[in-house]
């Protein structure tokens, strides 16, 4: 009995060492930020505190694009879709006349984006839809493995944040939940963001179509309808939560005024601590810096409402020490 | 090391004996269906076994209405929109010759069903939408918490299956995630499912409507509309386990042809053991017994289908040495 004492006494010395020795945001310089994330992780896992919160109600929920990885020049999904118009062009010669599939084949952005939501439906159509979700997994998988970004050349899952990494293993480490909260396509995401995030994916809530169950030959597949049917972006991220995930977060990320609702949804409830934080595009010279007038991941509404709202800011530039995972 | 190597073996070994002693489907007969899940668990949790299913694939989904609780003489969800429907009345007085509420007011189940699926889609959207999503969460509460089964006079939150809340912690226990895939409202399950269950909110996959979300008076909140978006029953389950799940299951279990497709998208997929079971409700005494002409919880094609899909027929009478949770 005295034995088993001793080691469980030595295991939980050891383990409290632990947590005091090592910093869990290595690649957070020593900022308010870091301070404020860590602050409110110890009050709200430490047993007895009055802003203790349980297991159970420990939800984070993460935006992607451009607050896990980055999101310049255009949505890694949208040059996805490129990629794969480009790759189906020789059956459609058509296109080569045709907008906005004209605009993508020549890699003409400005044209693409002028085309409006009803062209990049259609480029999203022709590309993501037509096919089982079993072939478009593949096509997604084959795309992340080969496909590199056209400044940084590193394949696009290497531009995850290393910090961001950080602040989700620091998260789970202390008994949170973390959930994918993403504009970005749910069977886009899946394929590749488990292993880049350590997120599975039920934990993913994004934009979907519309979906078909079929019996073909005697094998049931799922074929991918021409039809958003929810998109997961500004007053949509409040109500996929509830859809999704069915609780209210006590903490919440994301780096665009398409992310508000989900920082408002979240901090505005009461019971528990909350968190609420904008990732700032800040570093020109290791990422991009973009805010109020950008047409990718516009924060303004969101700057002007932060302090009122006790939302963190983080300073890419100054606050985080490395961007990209190291060796990548 | 010497030391922590045999107080890890001695671990281990008691380990192995607790799971020889003892019995985690004591509610179960010695049986068929009993036998075959204990050795689908045994043989894809038995690390180097060619059948073995790592952790992260180890996905159960679990029907509701008539899988895990009972469901006659109506739908429990349809008990509870009866009965707001009768709280509501005297701020209706037209409901008293109006159909579908009459039938309603009058217990006329037979005139409602009558009314097909108009008729309660009507029932649905007075007492379902129109509200927040706060609002109807009290409302689901106070009613699971006073409400009374017609028949059993238990409370219908007691009325779950004491054999199936083994299975769920037997599969936990073997590191399995149970899922709920069901026809009903997720809003209407999830308020009590995390205690009758222990499933999580996250983990519940059901039907829902449209929702907008709102700030009144600075205080954001999600109503609900009245569109139904998502029916998560036939074809529409592998479609919700698919958007919500992200994964394919290896284990499914239903009650009734609304949970072939399940069974069917779950057991046919390749690289893994599969288990598909429906529960048959063949006990008239202890609870109901019905199958291929029922209205509702209908079982036919899969009967018909089970043998040469290799699925478990459940027997309730035979297999099931008790129905409810004891004291209950």
């Amino acid at each position: 009995m005295l034995l088993f004492l001793s080691i469980s006494f030595l295991a939980q010395s050891q383990s409290r060492m632990k947590i005091s020795l090592t910093d869990p945001l290595p690649s957070w310089n020593e900022s308010a930020s870091k301070k404020a994330i860590i602050e409110f992780v110890s009050k709200t896992t430490k047993e007895g505190s009055p802003e203790f919160i349980p297991v159970a109600d420990r939800i984070a929920t993460f935006d992607n694009d451009g607050t896990l990885w980055s999101e310049q020049p255009m949505y890694f999904q949208l040059a996805f879709a490129m990629d794969q118009i480009k790759a189906m062009a020789p059956n459609y010669p058509e296109w080569k006349t045709t907008q906005p599939f004209k605009a993508v084949l020549e890699n003409d952005v400005k044209t693409l984006v002028a085309s409006g939501v009803d062209g990049l439906l259609e480029v999203l159509a022709v590309t993501h839809t037509g096919m089982t979700t079993e072939a478009f997994e593949k096509t997604v998988k084959e795309w992340m493995a080969t496909a590199t970004h056209p400044v940084s050349k590193k394949h696009y899952n290497e531009m995850i944040y290393q910090p961001m990494l950080e602040l989700l293993k620091f998260l789970r480490d202390n008994g949170y939940k973390t959930f994918i909260v993403s504009g970005g396509g749910i069977d886009f995401m899946r394929p590749w963001i488990e292993e880049a995030y350590g997120i599975p994916p039920y934990q993913v809530v994004g934009s979907s179509g519309k979906m078909k169950y079929e019996v073909v030959n005697g094998k049931p597949v799922i074929k991918k309808i021409a039809e958003l049917t929810f998109n997961n972006d500004d007053d949509g991220k409040p109500i996929g939560i509830h859809q999704f995930i069915g609780k209210r977060p006590v903490f919440a990320a994301g780096n665009s005024d398409g992310d508000y609702q989900m920082l408002e949804w979240t901090t505005s409830a009461t019971g528990y601590p909350r968190f609420g934080m904008f990732v700032h595009h800040t570093d020109a010279e290791r990422e991009y810096a973009y805010d109020r007038t950008s047409h990718i991941g516009k924060l303004d509404k969101g700057l002007n409402d932060a302090a009122k709202n006790n939302w963190t800011i983080v300073d890419m530039k100054n606050d985080w020490a490395t961007i990209y995972p190291a060796g990548k």
